[in-house]
């Protein structure tokens, strides 16, 4: 399910990642860095995403930029950053963006008129 | 594999979904969305992923909100929006936000200097 988050302006980073055949602890990884993730100051949620072919989309939600730079620059973080480049990831892409609209269903807190 | 994209900023849709368990003509819907989309004005790029649990994240690029906002009220994107949360969906979210930084392996085209 979508992570509940609160009204916009917050920051996102869209995570983007083709998987290796390489297994070498990837899900201990994965799971660490996700439960690190969400104690870090200014994390608001995550939602995440990998289909049969090992394409996934992993979106998380910041209250600032300053705080992805943070994480970003969390030591243990940067080691799977590195082994990420060099071993579980055929391709990745990484996008920093400010959200500025969000609407849900069916929690219709919708922070805009709809249209028509 | 990621879209290639041009230099941030950009606008992109977040749409994370929750399948329900009707079919309908769903795959039929979905591929046409998604052709449809890529000929619109200012479309830039998708990428999506859906998994075992029926738990998808689909990201869309634009050039501009406006280019959003003409895709957003397309008389048959309408159609599938309403459906969608009739029969397709238990439940979705969706945000627009403006990409502020990217960058990728292995392509390198990094838009800025990286850590340390």
């Amino acid at each position: 399910m979508p992570p509940s988050l609160p009204v916009p302006p917050y920051w996102t980073v869209i995570f983007s990642t083709q998987r290796s055949p390489a297994e070498q602890g990837y899900a201990e990884m994965a799971e660490r860095m996700m439960r690190l993730a969400s104690v870090q100051p200014g994390f608001l949620g995550v939602e995440s995403s990998r289909d049969e072919n090992g394409f996934g989309i992993t979106v998380s939600y910041w209250d600032s930029v300053e705080a992805i730079a943070t994480w970003r620059h969390h030591a243990e973080h940067m080691v799977a950053q590195r082994f990420g480049c060099e071993a579980w990831y055929q391709a990745f892409s990484l996008k920093v963006a400010r959200v500025e609209r969000a609407h849900d269903f069916p929690n219709l807190t919708d922070d805009e008129p709809g249209p028509g």
